[in-house]
């Protein structure tokens, strides 16, 4: 098991599709925002499966030619966030075996918490894992059941082990499946375009391929998809809801619908609310594009202080990026987001950001906007301080990366350089989702874990101590 | 002279500063959006000068070690437009020719008139030139005075000859030099850093590199900068003003300063004017990221309509994107700009644009409204309707691909999908830029060119006639 | 089980100097006749394991930073046969296995005849491969035997299971280990360097990294080399020898010595057997370098006739070679190996080539011959018709692909187009080894198998069937 | 004029045939060994010119589509010898101009000796050069005449300025160009594929593009063709005749005819001169592939000693090979060049070489077959000792680089390490080519220069002091 036991990432399926390749593709490059380490697609045409991944984006990964080698009706693909080093290609997925005269792929968005304890067990069964991704598990759990009728047995036995957060893609020659775990962390919904089944971590990637939205996979459901239809199976008990909270505030993409509600929407409602926690006497609002755009609108709209554009994004930055020598400060900063000095000179700013989680960054900025000129620059944040690591995918799982962990509001606003510091209240964000409180997971706010986190793993993510690889 | 007599491009300068190569460098990074299909920088010494171009992005040309190898105190840089076919690469600027003992380098921003004459009456007098850009003919004209201490007669004979669009910054091993035209077409502004002089055609060049603006190089001035400051020269009767005010419609980045006014602002007063010049009555405005922002915002902040983001940008767009099939329609738009359907549902949206030219893409974009949804779709255009072709470095050279100059607004509208759409009027966007009527160059939509355009040139451009190579 | 089991390969492994990684890559280069498909490293300093492997040749798999990453004393390397096909990357060895706290990597020379059962049995109990190689069924056969102690039984386990030719390097994070299977196949020898333990597929690889040659790995050998020291067991029961005599005759590098006899010699003696046995009235003997080379010396110095070298070998073919135009008959060939017609015409020349598998290159080869002007073309080849296919690792494995299995030695000799052909007698190749004729498989010239080759494996390869893949 | 003013090269020309891209890029092929730091290939239709040229070997540079974008009936190539760095891309040939609606390329092979001069009368009236080749002063002398009609003018007025070494091929739009000065330093020969001319250095262009070889261009004597066939001009009186010749000792292809003599007939005929002039009492003669082969064979098949392939040399030596440590002694020769150990221990081996320059790869080579075991290493070249450097396009030039120029014979064997060494005598080189001493240029044995050397450039090359660029 690996040192970073956390991901992002996005998944698409789909089936009944002459050009289901392509289609993921496609798919994938709708996602892209959540993953952009790798890249991958495996296709099959009900007797043989081809694979096709790589590092970096969906469009370095992918051309004419290797889409071209990708046949078939059937096909999963996924997406990976960037970390770094190009040693991790053998991590990248959707995650292929055969096996006996059996094809297995699969690809995965979430984190489990048992995968260490899982992977000793079966590698002291003689079991050879060839990756060090939590994902493997999944199929080594279910290679036991070595036909295609045992399919549907192969997937309950193999999910009834693993604990955590997954919303899985899987194939074999002939069958497509989705899955989401009992809790629900990661969104998948299923969508139908024509007569084929789609199945995509966010709705925007039904937009692309112009598939229609159905429903969301419900958290617990696994869905078999075949030439004979859609099959639906629920066989775990019904456990208490844990959706990822952080999916509406910063992760997915705006033109999404997640868990029912539009995000656009939920961020403009954020900011509404923000609007009634906090009245302030100030001559703007702006974000940070993109993060803070939609609560800055909905802010704005809510209090009639104008909204601006006070930085503007530079679209050309490329990977090569040479660093700047010392003694340009703040340039790293600014070749990105450059202040709009004749709008800001003089003004009193107020930033909306969708959050903070080590400080660095957002102070950097701030201070560009000082110097651009502005005379007082206050922030307010779309969701309550971040104090404890995320267990189940989301990248910062040790305390000391959280700013809020260990320091007071008062203290941030303080170490950022801001004029004045608010959060909005853990109230004011469900309500922006208008959704029940007890359908998400909120262990990043208050600490309580929908699920156990197992002892070693816990131990490495409250401490930020690295785990002696086994 | 190429069949494509047209650029845009963007230029920097630096004089006296031990980083001047790398300096160069980022402020080509801030001057991308004015071309983006070669790269280079010429740096000296004193004694030696060193060139690297190339074709792509500056982050694709540059890397840790091709700015090592470009040490000096001396250097320009230069970007240039994309068009397509890596066989350009002799047109990459700067360009560098060494003569003798001595060495020119000159980067080019705008379009020379009289180009295709000067290069048959040099060529006829042995000239052998080596690339097809117009630009070569500055260096050619200056070579009969071959010392450094003829320099600035060199530059008052050559620049004497040419007519037409330019701005350019120019070096020797020794000197830098910035100039501008006499009507002023192309902006060039001058800045410090520390003791160092600064030419760039944008200010937010000045910003990246923290240099201060000092001022612009006004239209037919000549700076020339070594070891003993700076020296302006005007050498040429003063003609009538001729700004470009396509720079603040489209072209420079909002958060510039050109021609003594910020491009933002400018921007967010012909949303004001549209306001005052038609009132609309719609549930929202938005515009298409980022062409249309700050006139709409604009627009909003005069009118009480809500400001909306209504289509979402993908940010991951690859240079390798694998055209889609017939069978899905609007792809290609979609995937760079996803609509939010829950936004768009039902509304009345108001798209405010800052031009049209040929409206095959506009057109795409409408459609994806309303296949999301939109009831009505409404557009405001914050310029005039482009009818003349541009002689001076934009490309939009032939009449036969600007809508409006063979159709009325109405067809226009019924052409893109409209249920309404109105062009900003001269006056508005005059009255916008806060400035003389007379400054401007406005040919492209009087057809009042402040030069005259030679014969097989102006026939070339007005009937969209291929010349033949010569 | 890939659909061709069948490899040439070259292995080397060092243990105890300081620069491991640094000389097996000196190693490779020396072995890269016998691979030039993917090469790799693995690399172990006691406690980590790294590798690096890659597609194409040693020179264009590593690099001065690729090489850096590959600090420690233990090491082991590998080069494979040139295949087509990028997908397969993962079948590039030395494959490596992280199991548990254990690392565990081998590279193989040779082919298993029962790897295909093998891995049945084991998917049937769990086991998932990685692969299509039969190399992986070595790893997967040890993995029960868990820890460090239980080395030497694991490799007892595996080696007593597998069947066929095998020459292997096998590093654990502690212990370099050597074994040649009970028959011999493949060779594989033993080195020094200073105090460090050099194991490689050829003494010229010795000769490169200047480590003196030690001894020959006997059959059915296992060294273990760690840090007491090298220790040798034999812990199978003796079976009769079946070094490949292939590689005398094509397969390995002159300047190697093979199974005890230098590989130089044994050709010249080759081509002394081939004088005795053909008595040719001609004007020159040539070889088309430098297959039949050896022979061609040992020919002419045993006869008088003079050896001249007819055809010159361009040494500047790429990779990226354009195919010809029809119109261009035999430019392909000629590119490579243009005759010196002045030497040629009119002459009665007498080839000399070390074997003929298909016959088609020949016979192009000798069409350039008599269009260059040569009156006579005669052919000896070095060895006897090959009649049976290779099952051991040499790749002409169907006997649909070996001429001499379905014609007569006058149909080949009308066939490629000569005057006349004459093969050396399996007795003068054998006395041409100076060797016992029991030591030798002689199986492809034959049809006398050592090993009993599996049904499935056997009727592949005789019929030339495409096995399904599993 | 660079620093470097010498280049060896090789040069094709094509009129006539549908395919002249295509058959240029084979005849580039045959003639790489004259040049591997650039390839070029201009290509003519009548009406259009196209120019594809590129750093590295033919086959890198050209691939299907670049040789797809080349289409006409009219085409020059050349090959550049390589030297280090991608900054002379500039430099690479075929040079092409644009002047006026005129086309003009060039592909030069050989060095002029008053280049610096002419080039610099240019500058003086203006002319700017693009390269510091010395190719370039041909063209630049041609534009004055600037028809069609003007292009024999052209080139008499041109030729007759320039000094020294040149075979050329020259192209306009509508005619190819063949040419060789009055001494005739450089080959150039002429041939007919079917209604096609042919110009190439060396007849194995010839041969790998089926055409038959009609004769050589004669010195002093150009060619002019085109659609009305060939025209032949002899416009400068006769001059004393100087072949290089050593283009029979080392440079050209001995497949090759030259100068009326084939090439591996020459080479023998040295090796049977060598075999007169010294008998040696020796086990075994053997070359350093390839450079000794044929003088090798040809002292062996006088001398009744056996000819043997001592050293084995490795194909597979990539470009980017890294160099070993220290420790490692010799291993950048023997990577290369591995002795045969079992044949040369104990024995007494006379190498025979072609050419000794330096010593310092002879010397590191010598000492790898003592290490193998020789008991005595004797050394005969195939040419008297190099005294004086080549100013015509031979890379020797500075008398710095030459053992020979400050050592006796009897020093030169000692540095090298040789039991013995002796030369060939003048006498008998030229007695090997069987053509009169006059026809050739002897000056790097001599010392006597068959042109005037200007001033600076003698100075330049005697003393071995680096120019200052101009």
């Amino acid at each position: 098991m690996s040192g970073r036991p956390k991901e992002y990432c996005g998944i698409f399926g789909i089936y009944g599709h002459a050009d289901a390749g392509k289609l993921t593709y496609f798919g994938l490059y709708a996602l892209q925002h959540r993953g952009q380490e790798s890249a991958g697609i495996v296709v099959g045409n009900g007797s043989e499966v081809r694979q096709h991944i790589g590092m970096g984006l969906v469009s370095e990964v992918f051309d004419d030619r290797s889409l071209a080698d990708l046949p078939g009706h059937l096909a999963i693909g996924h997406v990976r966030y960037s970390t770094t080093g190009s040693s991790l290609f053998k991590n990248a997925q959707p995650f292929l075996i055969e096996h006996g005269r059996r094809s297995l792929a699969i690809g995965h968005n979430g984190n489990l918490v048992n995968a260490a304890r899982l992977r000793r067990e079966l590698e002291s069964k003689g079991h050879i894992f060839q990756t060090t991704m939590d994902s493997e598990v999944f199929l080594h759990l279910m290679v036991p059941f070595d036909t295609e009728e045992a399919l549907e047995d192969a997937l309950i036995h193999s999910l009834a082990q693993v604990e955590g957060a997954y919303s899985i893609v899987l194939m074999t020659k002939k069958t497509l499946v989705g899955a989401r775990d009992p809790h629900g962390f990661r969104p998948l919904c299923l969508g139908k375009l024509n007569g084929a089944y789609v199945l995509a971590s966010e709705t925007c990637a039904l937009d692309l391929v112009e598939a229609e939205y159905i429903r969301d996979i419900e958290p617990g459901e696994i869905v078999l998809i075949d030439d004979d239809g859609l099959r639906s199976i629920k066989p775990f008990p019904e456990v208490q809801g844990a959706l990822c909270i952080f999916e509406y505030i910063y992760f997915a993409r705006p033109d999404s619908d997640i868990f029912g509600q539009n995000v656009y929407e939920v961020r403009k409602r954020q900011g509404e609310r923000l609007a009634a926690e906090f009245q302030m006497d100030v001559d703007l609002i702006m974000p940070f594009p993109d993060s803070g755009n939609y609560a800055a609108l909905g802010y704005a709209q809510n209090s009639g202080i104008p909204f601006e554009m006070g930085v503007i994004r530079n679209h050309y930055i490329g990977r090569t990026f040479i660093q700047p020598s010392q003694f340009m400060r703040e340039f790293g900063v600014r070749v990105k987001l450059n202040p709009v000095k004749s709008l800001l000179r003089g003004k009193r700013v107020l930033v909306v950001e969708d959050s903070i989680i080590r400080g660095t960054t957002t102070r950097t900025r701030i201070n560009t906007l000082r110097n651009a000129g502005a005379r007082e620059v206050h922030m307010l944040v779309s969701c309550p301080p971040h104090r404890y690591p995320c267990y189940y995918g989301i990248d910062f799982s040790s305390r000391g990366e959280l700013i809020a962990a260990g320091h007071s509001v008062d203290e941030i606003g303080a170490y950022i350089g801001l004029d004045s510091l608010g959060y909005l209240s853990l109230d004011g964000l469900i309500g922006a989702t208008q959704m029940n409180r007890e359908r998400f997971c909120l262990a990043c706010f208050d600490g309580n874990y929908p699920t156990e986190v197992c002892e070693e793993f816990s131990k490495y993510c409250l401490e930020g101590i690295q785990l002696a690889e086994p």
